[in-house]
């Protein structure tokens, strides 16, 4: 659809962020930006557990679903600073608040952190996004799980992984999900539209630093592919 | 789902800026304003045709779409601002850039005119956050039609309008639509998750001055209310 | 010093945000808010032991003191966004970033709440400043502990609580304290310096919802009262 | 009177912006930079007939003299944020709105768009603030005519072009112009007494795209040169 | 021309700032605002001798025209901070930037005291923006002299106050003027020029305190008025 | 304590600005960054004489002590534009006002000039956080005296230089120092600790032209040494 450039957008389950992976994601990341080197990598901290624990503080007192969305926006930002602190020079000091300040500071840096961007929309959204806006050659959306499912796989046994999968299927697929904020979500709706209307080279893979540094470097990996008709 | 404040979030089309229609829209919400005495409206402007024609420009040059989404969001600014000078001393001056803005903005005047927030997001999305965000007790939302049809009535002849629909109704009704910034929507699947979340009282009306008026003081109009089960 | 408002400055400990007693404080802030009309209140939350492991976290991947200390920063001002959505309308919507956005905010609200501002500087002399800035009639600082102890009490069998310390006194005590980010603290000396020079009115009490609505209402409360020679 | 820099600030007519000039002249900026390499462009966006549209719809509205210029400022920056868009990488993303904003954009690109900067300035007056700034080596205002005529040329037959302009010459030549907002402007006076007291290097021309590349790459063009006593 | 508020601009020479009578004309303020209670007064603070001072610094090291500007800006909105700090609550804390943020703390306040806006617009070019902006009922401009002569009063005996003035007449007067950032200007062209556009009921006084405050209470002071034909 | 960059922070004293030697101040900057390729400088310029006039004029008012530090702040910033301006391409633009506004505009420049950053915190403070953030590998604290003495040597002539001073010997030294806004301080407990907990390396020297220089440049000079047991 459009020119693609040498830039990888990354989205980070938010749990990653309090486990041992951590550390080891870290370094998957530097490895591959010194691997190859004119690799750009725009990074999307999910909100994870910490978040959900404060949405719940939030939710009891009475606040409003669009306050517990920016909560939630609030904590992904603190993770996505202690992940740019950890990866030191190679990545932009400061979280960028908007898509503007995004392009903005990939001019500067090998890698860009940041969290949610607004209300109402998924951390995967955001992926989607600046995606869009960085003209990325790819989307690698790390998650709980390795792939999608042709069901929940953490609660039926027959479920199924799909090596690839059309917006229209996933969309039935992910069609009863909730958007309630800090849920859990493979990909949500609105993600679906942006890759949908832009064509979005999308991988699903599980959130592991041996699968993310792969996916990085364009090697094969387990996990699902989006793919357009 | 939770206690209604005295305020009423207003969508307005953006074909309304540069038609006849204007100045009596003007009046009518600042008819209302004087009427009842305890009423704020935040009013969300949508982009219209000026920002279909930028957005045309740009998309001619190449430019991906989450840019054609900030032209667009920056055409709706500059609508927002043009109603906000019209309404004089019964509006906030500036136009909100984001949510938090928004109730900032609410606590020092009788209305407040917003365009989009963020790409993305429609207009219509925007009005539900702030409707979320506001605790607002209905979200009035001006089309170019009167209400929700089985068909596009502009189409089809047989075509008939809803007095009151669901969500899950409206989805599958407007489940064809495209995302492409810009384009006619009459109530986008986001927006349509949001008002699901919060059960946010919601009325599609047309977009002219005595219906506007009738709706902002509770009287009843023609148009379709969405309702849940 | 100087002419006193009725503004009241409270540091609420970082420890608060996830303990049961959490609600029991919204609850005796806005009762005192209810019951003494004039009153105004700047709220500063501190970290926590969220910011703990936040700043854990980075410290091990070899983050600078001047980071450790932004993420602290980052953390409280989310624990401030959650007790401001939960008082509502009691409470100004946005989080202050600048002594600046202080004042402006408490133009419009009854009570207002923060988070750290700056690196270098503990959320106890971000109070300090407040309470000079706000020109207020005093400074409640809740922790941990019911006051001033000869000693650190929770080492000390033989500590004893003391009812009024002097700023140098206090000095002494704190003497051999570290700065780290996150750690203890009582009171710094940078606080403490602060509290001198401008002569607040200052008093350090425990972190529960009685004293606390107590010492805002100007009750006689068990805690240390610092005076001045 | 200081030393120049390989920066010319080249001021575009609004009306070329829904014209179909328009991607011709986008075009030629982009030869202009691939054939000079150290050559850098600030560009400013003037408001043009939309610009005129929108404060038609305000004044008709009552707007004052000042929010009318902020409507023309808005509308010249959606202009500016369409052509950085259409320039792609070799501009500047974000469209500056200060004066430094436009000195830190330009570190980081060959071309910056800017539209307006502040009420009661037109975009000649920041064209040739931007050229102050940057210690320009010329500064190219492309407008509606081809160069500076004794009398309108639109009007007088015997109106006839001039090569060569004192500043004193203009002022009496635009002496008679109005300063309402979004009005005709050659070069107002604001603009001209900047010109004069930084003595900038200065070309009228017209806004076409061959006339545009030739004076970027300083070859001869059709127009008229202001000149220093 | 339009209907007008009960806003005073009143514009402050900078020389005050370090005179004897700056306390006296705070006073004058104060006394003004408690007298007459409906009234509002935007103050514009002049850059003054520091401003000259550090104008040199920067101008013997290079600067350019612009940055000079941008440094007298700077030092004015010092003077305007100090202004609005010995003000205490009646004026607004924060130094407005803006035009828009000048509205904004309007709505708060019976004071607000800002500086220079914009580079290229003299202090009392912002000061007849801002009356256009609040639609003042007056501009009143205190300077080092006590009203408009024929000449220089400071350099010809023969040099006559006139009590009332067309912009045109004044145009005249200061026609020799230039606008180098810093200089002495009673009135620059800039500033006459939105005096114009927008007739704007002007009054150039002696900056003393007694003249001030019947100035600002609409006593009949020494000075001269500007009319239009 | 942490892996050393190749930036000094260079702290100036505020009476350096309207003094003879700025100039050759200038120069040696200069002087420093072109010899040594590599070398990058923060600056931070104190407030000097001209914040205590303005500081002066404010406490006379009644101005409390937080509002006197940012007038020291506002003061301190335009001393720091005048030298970012006469450093001109070798230094940054714009005048950080964050610790990551600082660290931004390092990416770009071979210099920074930044004044104070926050209430309560002074230059010397603002020179730690700085060194900390930017992993500095040495902080020069240039001040109107030669070094650390045993006691103040304006007073005491038996007073001795020391050449290595520890964190805890300097504590007991500047001891008895008030922190007033704008007093003359040669290292406050503040600036003391942040040292201390980051074992920043610092040089106490005198504000002298060709002291800064060889100091710059890792060459024996003339003054104190900051050392840790």
């Amino acid at each position: 659809m459009y020119a693609k450039t040498n830039v990888v957008v990354l989205k980070l389950s938010g749990s990653l962020f309090f486990s041992e992976e951590f550390e080891r994601v870290v370094k998957a990341i530097s490895n591959a930006l010194h691997k190859r080197s004119g690799l750009q990598i725009a990074i999307v901290a999910g909100g994870g557990s910490k978040a959900r624990e404060y949405i719940a503080v939030a939710a009891k007192a009475g606040a409003d679903q669009a306050t517990l969305d920016e909560i939630g926006i609030m904590v992904s930002r603190v993770n996505a600073f202690v992940l740019s602190s950890s990866l030191g020079e190679l990545s932009a000091t400061s979280v960028p608040h908007t898509l503007i300040e995004v392009v903005e500071a990939m001019k500067g840096a090998r890698a860009v952190v940041l969290g949610g961007l607004h209300p109402g929309q998924s951390t995967n959204a955001v992926g989607t996004l600046v995606a869009e806006k960085l003209k990325a050659k790819k989307f690698v959306n790390a998650t709980d799980v390795d792939g999608v499912y042709t069901r929940d796989p953490r609660k039926f046994e027959d479920a199924k992984r799909l090596d690839v999968v059309t917006p229209k299927e996933l969309s039935k697929i992910i069609g009863s999900e909730s958007m309630a904020a800090g849920a859990y979500d493979l990909m949500d709706p609105v993600a679906l539209k942006l890759i949908e209307r832009s064509q979005i080279h999308t991988w699903i893979i599980k959130c592991e630093a041996k699968i993310i540094e792969a996916a990085l470097l364009d090697r094969k990996v387990v996990g699902t592919e989006i793919v357009f008709e």
